[in-house]
């Protein structure tokens, strides 16, 4: 939803400003009572794809890893409509990449556009899985992750 | 999840910074992989909250208002986890009354605890439902919102 | 959504039917591009009150029971249109209580109504958490579910 | 979750018992709090592929159809286990076609599993959007659905 009314604290991007694009559907019941995906759901596009990422590449178990991230700060602005049945990509960037925290900059397009509907950023902290308490990124996971701070893909 | 590792951009609140509070339930399907309320859920309660506190003033016909609030940006921090079978009370107070766009300041309480669990921002742009262009706040609604402009409830 | 084009294969019970009665509140992302409550969200709030009446009622630990019940078979007859902000008592009654699994029957409705608006059945296995094999439902949630296995409460 | 403690209404189908398969994907949230994906999220699988049927066909307008299919009665029985991020299809099948309803027998698949991990049924009854009374299944509706009431595809 475009509006002249607010000052936006972000702007749409481009699909080429992502080192990676996550492919996902929508479903039936995303779409709320005005007819468009719920604001809401963007937030799990977003968490889906962060971690789908790390489970693609084989850097967390969602079970079995001893160091796990939780997320402590969200954030979406929202620049289009989108609706079931849109196909879907969330773009992926690194952002900041500190000792225990990383910062993505997260956007939603729709499959067939390369602008995005929507921009965030979703700040995941490391902690123990036990104590709950912050741990550094472990290796694996530190070493994806620097591949998405670079700029977009050749 | 509170974290020493990052500089929270929001401070946990208190009950009493809001003049509302809107009781709500946690689903068993809210918790996620970790046992806790998956972070997207918050923004569910969010815009439940808003949009009750509207209904239940009489402001929002949702199926027929000419003028709705399209959500334009969200965010929340998160301090404390919650999770199924949680009681719930969400805050509302409004931070900026604007021609077309009011930003809710938003806290997730557990019902029994006075420190808020997580603290967010939501704003609604109005816009004529046909048009899709943003409109004047309706008259009604700005009443009802000035009312959570001032400070808590004596 | 009543319809005589189908022979429907429940129908509407009342509030009395139950021996239990636990109050839910519903979502703004609950109603669906209809303007209606999601088939879907039904279910959710079969599995929250189900597993709510066991967590009350201290016969259930989520992160540590080491017999579980996981959900082998539900469905759900649909008789009455509901929308958030409607708020929602769900009806909860035994009707098969065996070695390792339990059938409720279970009934949602608007909670300033008598009449279901949907009337469904949800079966749990009981399963040992680790090695996820049928065991013999633990003596204190057969207990609990014995008291709703009669009738209504007086 | 297989289980020999009850008796199933219904077995394990195989892909290839399903004229349509619609290929679909899970959510980080889909899991629940035991770290399969919960027995809700396969109503949503279930909706979100009947639907999409028959949009990609051209026979549903959602904001304008004068004449929708609105769910009365779904059910589902569960064999094994599922969880994000598994790639997931939904096998479609009509099993009954009436003036004003149909039936729908649906599956969900491990998108690289052949053995269905659960099977459900999903009614929809036409009826006039105005009214909300039953209604002759459109023609173009109808076409399509008999594509699917044939055994599987060649």
């Amino acid at each position: 939803m475009r509006s002249d009314a607010v000052t936006p604290r972000a702007t749409p991007t481009l699909k080429s400003a992502y080192p990676q694009l996550v492919p996902l559907s929508t479903r039936w019941s995303d779409n709320d009572a005005y007819g468009h995906l719920n604001n809401v759901i963007y937030y799990s596009l977003f968490d889906t794809a962060v971690n789908r990422h790390l489970l693609d590449h084989g850097v967390l178990d969602i079970a079995n890893s001893p160091v796990v991230g939780l997320v402590i700060e969200t954030r979406c602005t929202y620049f289009a409509s989108l609706a079931y049945p849109d196909a879907i990509e969330v773009g992926l960037k690194v952002v900041r990449l500190g000792n225990s925290s990383v910062t993505y900059e997260v956007a939603i397009f729709r499959a067939d556009q390369d602008r995005a509907a929507a921009v965030g950023a979703f700040t995941h902290v490391y902690v123990d899985r036990v104590s709950n308490r912050p741990a550094r990124i472990p290796e694996p996971v530190r070493v994806l992750l620097s591949t998405l701070v670079a700029g977009p893909a050749a």
